[in-house]
């Protein structure tokens, strides 16, 4: 028989995939007149996880058994060739085991086995494999090829190497007398301290279900999940899991910076106004969720969209007298986040492509990326307010873009964009068809001499989905109530985007049904000098930061119009040894216990972000530290 | 000229697509020297939404410009034979037209132009396509071609349609006078009522700004987008949003059935247990949040995976003498729906599988179908106290299947799995390496003579999510506090699922802050004897309807082990008139004013679940309103 051939029979055979990760391989031979489909069925049956089956395929020929031929599938022509024959198929099978080994990476997760010749040759070879110890040898209804020189090349590993022979007492082909007395032979040749031998009574030359059950327990399974840790790969999670990045995390987290310990920590770093308890929610707020939380009638679920009640309040705080909004406008959910998540989630397929201001607020790219949606960066302008520059905007439109983020009043920037700045963005959503997610969390946050316009009170033809909240004007962040505010003059959302909603808002449901019992009152019975005196706090604070900041070497800062922060420049050119803004972080922490935000995580460098909510001595204190910052690194005036 | 090689410049258009859906077309013939790439970048800028626009190509030849040759792309050889050559152009215009309908279903939105040679053609083909009226023509420094034969196949429509004509007075090429004059002529044949001229004073054979502008505006814009709800396609929403499908609402929502007048109304179909306000949260809660809401700290942004103090006292609730639960193990949720949603999405990516319990809360499906994760239903056995079909759960594994979801106690079956089959389940998941979601928002809600046991805790090797909340323990679903319990004995879930859910968790943040502040109150202050008399309620109802409707003809009630429904199972064959479960369901409200759910909502026929929620006095009205209507609707006894 051919060299080819044999190679033949194993390139050829049955491979049955592991399930998991590829960390161990069986090798099977059948015996004469078995074929690798019959056995294929039994493997999958019993196949433990992470193994690969492989079922290697003999060749069809004339055999004699008994004296008589039949045509069959065997391994050899005749019985007394399989030494000859034999050989060249044992060399191909080592070849076989090394390849598996280079892929499992260990021995000893290669089990090799068979039946009747099958039986034979996974003995033999097993017991002849001399370069590291295999996991097992499974020999049914077969015997060691006993003939010198394989005796001879039984390895060292042979005496330990676990073996389980399977064989009837009742077999007319390999007779049990014999099978003992090769089984005595190789205990002489020092095999088999780890052998099990399972000789079944009235059992001929098959393998008895018995047979198959220890298999599969005692051997296959037993061997493959030793060691669970082992056997078991960690869990990978999903592509969405893994694509829900926070920028902030990635870049500021990783930057394990400790204090100066002589310097009260000041942060101006995170956007929460409740972090100092200079602002807190209203009097009238509290008053209502502790009323609230005595109804009977306001602990069980609400629609998923919200309760009439509640929405029909948002409708009615965010209407103008010629512009009136219908609870059916109105979507509450789980903070603004949330609302932004069913924006995208509805208005966008993996694939698609949303247009996001850069420098921008990070949430919107984590929420994008989790989602499999492409991001797109439009710029905003430095130098104009931070307005948009709408020629670099239009041109990132293509057939994917399915919508437009606008985020006014903004997080980080402060800007308040004018009436005339969102006509022309809403101009070109138009030309392109394109609906307006508006991101007003910060709606009528505005400083004087400022005014919000509501892009979906502007748009006439261009539909606004508004995400809005209690969180920033009511000072409640954790809260989690938020809302959406359909603008859809034309009815472009109807029978799509609308119902749309309304359906992912039942995947989770709304905010808690307690706050949205009280959304009414938080809403209507604030009195407006609690806003005016935010509003003021704020802008004071924008104020004093700015002429502060203004003295600051290196620094050049932007006087917010509105929101909670200020973007400051920094221009490292002006500092002996500050490389770029999340060096000068860095350092910030460090020298004054002074923590802001490096504005690389909105998209932008060199720039800071610091929020303005702190109270004023805590600013004051702030610049002071931050003015000596910069005037110890600055350059020598020359 | 060839016909052929006319085709070939109408085939070898150069065509800029359509942004968008393709509802308008048009087509524009450059003039002499013009060529297709001079025109695409123009019309790139000017392309209306929706819009596909057209440049056929004309051949290069020798042409004779006023006596002189040119090499030149050219839509005939020499003015003298524009009628010849220009009919064979102009009914491949023609045809081009006819496609052009066939694929925007409307000849009114198209639009045929050109400038020059081209001008002259597109007036020409416009004012003698007579099959239907087109949207508009537009001919530049062109003139219709004087020829008896084309004068005579003016159409009808030539006298509405909108023609725009813009003509230099310095044009040297096509006078205008000569122009003016075929104006006029054509007047008299009835053309034009419909006609817009520019005629400008000091440009000569070019389109000026002016002229590109009025096309623009006056005619591309005005004609594409008249009428914004025609141009302008209802948006469409994303696949997940419409993959989230609420089966309850589908099954029940579409069937409009008014209950009978004469009864009053008894609701079994919801799973609120506050719905008749015989079930409320304990007052040790309500005074929790009351006391919670007064701190200044409670307002602000909590860790997107709930506070430690909140993830503390859950992992303490949970905890076991010899089985301790850490903070870190626990992530909170907004609602056991979020803890459902995050695990979901952050085990099985789009086209990835998870097995489901059938029946089965319907949510399940909901998310999945919404996240493009494959749904896979193994059977639970109704003869069996609804426990797994675990060979059938089995034949349902295969390469892309990321994990099991088991429900216990049970909705909508009430079982309540002894630990043999708890283990047997955790077994086949082992040998599968598959991790477990454990929907256990309903843990320790089981009757007397059973016990829960958490998966987490019975589970050596399998990594298990348990997803709970306060929802139905402490009766306030509109809370919206859930929560997921990680156990994760061999850290399979440390650097992947863990990480993976903190991710997710950051998207929309987790439960309101004011209940995360009580939550230890909530959980360690409420009296036993608060949550066995619910007990007591949900387990007297269930013996009560138990024992009644074993009475109804052509039902059969399983008496459920906890949770808070029963299903009962409907024999068509006993009844005259009742098809299947829709029909019971459907004819129970008409005529009995009793609202149950039909049990195909969670995926079984033939069954019907009530809630067992309700007030003594409601559960006795509406069993004996249930057996009456199986008695009035039963075979009548032969």
């Amino acid at each position: 028989m051919a060299a080819s051939s044999t190679k033949k029979m194993i390139e050829n055979a049955q491979i049955i995939p592991s399930k998991g990760v590829h960390r161990y391989t069986i090798i099977w031979i059948y015996g004469l007149g078995g074929n690798a489909d019959g056995y294929t069925e039994v493997f999958i049956k019993m196949q433990p996880p992470n193994t690969r089956i492989i079922l290697p395929r003999a060749t069809k020929r004339w055999v004699t058994i008994l004296g008589r031929q039949y045509y069959l599938e065997s391994w050899w022509e005749r019985d007394d060739a399989c030494v000859e024959e034999g050989t060249v198929i044992m060399d191909k099978l080592r070849e076989l085991i090394d390849d598996e080994i280079k892929l499992v990476k260990n021995a000893s997760n290669i089990i090799i086995g068979g039946f009747s010749q099958g039986g034979c040759l996974s003995l033999t070879t097993g017991l002849t494999y001399s370069k590291q110890q295999l996991g097992g040898i499974i020999c049914c209804g077969g015997i060691f090829i006993n003939e010198k020189k394989l005796l001879e090349k039984i390895s060292e590993y042979s005496k330990t190497i676990p073996i389980l022979t399977i064989h009837g007492k009742k077999d007319d082909i390999f007779k049990w007398n014999d099978v003992e007395a090769g089984l005595e032979l190789l205990k002489q040749k020092g095999v088999g301290d780890n052998m099990e031998v399972l000789a079944e009574d009235d059992v001929e030359h098959i393998i008895s279900p018995q047979g198959f059950d220890l298999i599969s327990k005692n051997t296959m399974e037993k061997h493959m999940t030793s060691g669970i840790e082992d056997a078991w790969q960690p869990v990978p999670a999903s592509r969405s899991a893994r694509n829900t990045i926070n920028p902030i995390r990635r870049i500021v987290d990783r930057m394990k910076i400790t204090p100066n310990p002589a310097k009260e920590m000041i942060s101006l770093s995170i956007g929460d106004p409740t972090h100092y308890g200079n602002m807190l929610p209203p009097v009238e707020a509290l008053e209502a969720i502790i009323e609230a939380v005595q109804l009977p009638t306001c602990h069980g679920y609400a629609p998923s969209f919200g309760t009439l009640e509640a929405r029909r309040a948002v409708a009615k705080f965010w209407s103008r007298s010629d512009y009136i909004l219908k609870p059916e406008d109105v979507i509450l959910t789980s903070g603004c986040s949330h609302a932004l998540e069913m924006c995208i989630d509805c208005l966008a397929d993996p694939g698609d492509n949303i247009l996001l201001p850069q420098p921008g607020f990070s949430l919107y790219t984590t929420l994008c990326q989790s989602l499999g949606i492409e991001t797109r960066f439009y710029d905003l302008l430095p130098d104009e307010d931070w307005k948009v520059n709408i020629t670099h905007l239009e041109s990132l439109i293509n057939d994917r873009t399915r919508a437009v983020l606008i985020n006014n009043p903004s997080n980080p920037c402060g800007a308040v964009y004018p009436e005339e700045h969102l006509r022309k963005l809403i101009e070109i959503c138009e030309k392109h068809h394109l609906p307006i997610i508006a991101d007003e969390i910060y709606a009528d946050m505005v400083f004087s001499n400022h005014k919000f316009y509501f892009m979906g009170i502007l748009s006439e033809n261009v539909p606004v989905l508004s995400c809005g909240g209690l969180s920033k004007r009511f000072i409640c962040p954790g809260w989690r109530v938020g809302w959406i505010v359909i603008h859809d003059r034309h009815n472009l959302f109807k029978d799509t985007i609308k119902p749309g909603l309304a359906d992912l808002s039942s995947r989770i449901l709304g905010p808690n049904s307690v706050t949205q019992a009280a959304l009414t009152h938080i809403l209507f019975e604030t009195p407006d000098s609690y806003y005016e005196d935010i509003l003021n706090q704020l802008q004071n604070n924008a104020e004093y930061v700015y002429r502060s900041l203004l003295e600051a070497p290196g620094l050049q800062p932007t006087m917010p119009q509105g929101a909670m922060y200020m973007l400051i420049r920094i221009n490292p050119s002006e500092f002996r040894d500050i490389a770029d803004d999340k060096d000068f972080f860095m350092k910030l922490i460090c020298e004054e216990s002074i923590s802001c935000l490096p504005a690389s995580v909105f998209g932008i460098d060199n720039f800071f972000r610091i929020v303005l909510s702190t109270p004023m001595e805590k600013t004051e204190e702030a610049c002071q530290r931050i003015i000596e910052f910069c005037q110890r690194h600055a350059k020598s005036v020359s």
